[in-house]
């Protein structure tokens, strides 16, 4: 993955329009609003935080997704939402009920998300003209949608995948935003993904479950969950495949490719994490359980000290080991493995004393750090990036 | 509390001596080494890291403290003898070993702790001349050696309390180091508790284990726990009142000023956390249960967004609700309240547009965070401090 790369392969699925206007939410000009919307009604499914705290469009967001049908997404950021109370709930359903008049939908098949500054109630009086220009604005690619939701991301993040399914190619585009950080203040990790696919909503719901809990799930930028995060998945079944349901050969597959897809846009998000200098992925083997594997992973993946000294280039195994050891899971020190970017560093509890070669193979801007417990044959995974001063400048002075 | 403050007001208890050395272990000429020694047997309790991955010295005092009996304390900076395999047993036990050959007295009578760079063998030819120099060295005050153990340390922490028990004025005297930052690699908090006032080993472990509990317990400065954390309690009785028990009428004021001792201790830790310009105070109130209200104040304490907030003096409350929202505590939004230093910031949900003020009341040194969750009557507290880029410069060049 690079940087430059993020901006190739997005391909809008059949019978999905993109489109983004400027409604002025946080300040003038910049395009702040973005409507997705299938042609025909789309099976729907969706993930929500698990913030106790919710956000008025997540609030909504889970009532309206237990139909299992939607057909479009209407999104803004510069404004998360949250905090607003019951003001905050008739907004976000006048922003459906916006899009519904505009676009002449059913207003319950409209989903809503919301991302940036919490507490404060949204500028309806600027939204509700912004989304009736929508209804008139040209169709864009995908990733105009995923520039207009952006908050600290600094590249917009969108990819497509094309598969073969009961026999016809169809395609799977995934448009997200970060983790700049997942932050309740500008706040929200989002992802969708959008298809031509014919699904069942079933197959459709297990299918965002598994690809969110090996992709979005384990990827953490500083620990902290919003109050916003949501992933929706629409599957309008234009691409006139028989109706995949979770019995049918290719679901495994199906299933596989939208963890995939999944997966590459978390990487994106935490490439792009706020003040990021390093992408870290850390892979955790020798577990006695495939939840002790994402304890490790995620502990690793959240502990500032090793954030740091990734950032550092510092190949210090010790704080990945205590990490690992802090996290809860089972381990057997004299059994344990470290390698940084290939270039082992520890074993069996002990420095093999080539840090200095792991040190330059952290050169590169991904940092794979791969852990060994020797317990066991579980597995996991996780992603993060580094933490650098940067990260402190941006979240210090973010309001200011 | 201020940093000036934490030099005076510390009295050796009596019948302890205390003793710093130069031993030259990470650098020449800095004093790297101390011996606290009772001039009789002393009741001996201790609390350990809950780190799966122990280090050596870690692994022997939790057997050795078994006995509830012991006369010393060796402690080293500059290196934490973690992650060091059999050697590190082996080089444990011989500076126990040698602190007993050299002040005459029984080598299970002797605890020891190490705190610093870790996965490096001790240097034992410097450590073993410099335990010997220690038995010829003169008596100094205890702050001496609060000052031997620091490593990122900026100023040494050390506390003495008196209190009247049994009809006995008794001294308590707490020696503390950070949490510089709680890292395996400088590593460590380590605390320890001198007293004369006589004791009973289940009385003692009570007392500690409580105390821990009530302060180094709640501190949190980046959420790292370390392979080396160590609270030890020596009470030797030479204060001559009848021995406390856990039945005796003044135990509880006992264990309210060890708690109190532990707690002014853990507070000097957060001031003089890595890179920090804000002690942060958290109180939870109105939590349906204790452990609710302590999962809040922890996670509000480690929320890097909160912490790079009051760094930028931002009152940036909805960081500090979404962390609440996400520590697995019930809470009722509509009911919650924030309040930071003094002012009140969010009410029941909603901002009450009040930022300004509690921006400049941010300006002192310590900001306290006060939550309400409006569903019961529980409190818990936790302390940490703010996150700086000063945090991420030590820490990405520690060891470079």
């Amino acid at each position: 993955m690079s940087r430059s790369g993020t901006t190739s392969n997005v391909h809008p699925p059949r019978g999905f329009r993109f489109r983004t206007a400027a409604a002025g939410i946080k300040r003038p000009g910049r395009r702040d609003l973005a409507v997705i919307v299938s042609d025909v009604p789309a099976v729907a499914a969706g993930v929500f935080t698990t913030n106790a705290v919710e956000a008025a469009p997540v609030r909504l967001g889970k009532r309206m997704i237990a139909s299992g049908a939607a057909q479009a997404i209407v999104a803004n950021s510069g404004n998360a939402n949250a905090c607003t109370g019951h003001r905050g709930m008739k907004d976000a359903r006048e922003m459906t009920r916006t899009v519904a008049r505009a676009f002449g939908l059913s207003a319950d098949a409209v989903l809503v998300c919301s991302t940036g500054v919490i507490g404060e109630p949204l500028p309806m009086d600027r939204i509700v003209p912004g989304i009736q220009r929508l209804a008139e604005a040209p169709d864009e690619p995908p990733l105009a949608v995923a520039r207009a939701i952006m908050t600290t991301d600094t590249y917009p993040k969108a990819l497509s995948r094309r598969l073969r399914i009961g026999g016809k190619v169809v395609t799977m585009t995934g448009i997200a935003k970060g983790a700049g950080m997942i932050a309740p203040n500008m706040a929200t990790m989002l992802g969708f993904m959008l298809t031509g696919t014919g699904v069942s909503p079933a197959a459709l719901d297990r299918v965002v479950r598994y690809a969110t809990d090996r992709s979005f799930n384990r990827l953490t930028v500083d620990g902290d969950r919003s109050t916003n995060d949501t992933v929706l998945a629409l599957a309008n079944g234009q691409a006139g495949n028989r109706v995949l349901t979770t019995r049918s050969p290719e679901y495994g597959k199906f299933q596989d490719h939208a963890a995939a897809l999944f997966w590459d846009l978390a990487r994106m998000i935490a490439d792009d994490g706020e003040g990021a200098r390093h992408l870290i992925e850390v892979h955790v083997t020798g577990a006695a359980s495939r939840a002790d594997a994402h304890r490790v992973a995620m502990a690793v993946a959240d502990s500032n000290l090793v954030k740091t000294a990734v950032y550092g280039r510092d190949a210090n195994w010790g704080r990945i080991l205590c990490a690992a050891g802090y996290s809860g899971a089972r381990l057997r020190e004299s059994r344990t493995r470290i390698d940084i970017n290939g270039i082992r560093v520890m074993d069996g509890g002990l420095t093999t004393r080539r840090d200095a070669a792991a040190a330059r193979a952290m050169k590169k801007r991904e940092v794979l750090i791969t852990i060994h417990l020797g317990v066991g044959r579980a597995e996991g995974k996780a992603l993060t990036c580094d933490l650098t001063e940067d990260y402190i400048k941006i979240n210090a002075e973010y309001r200011s």
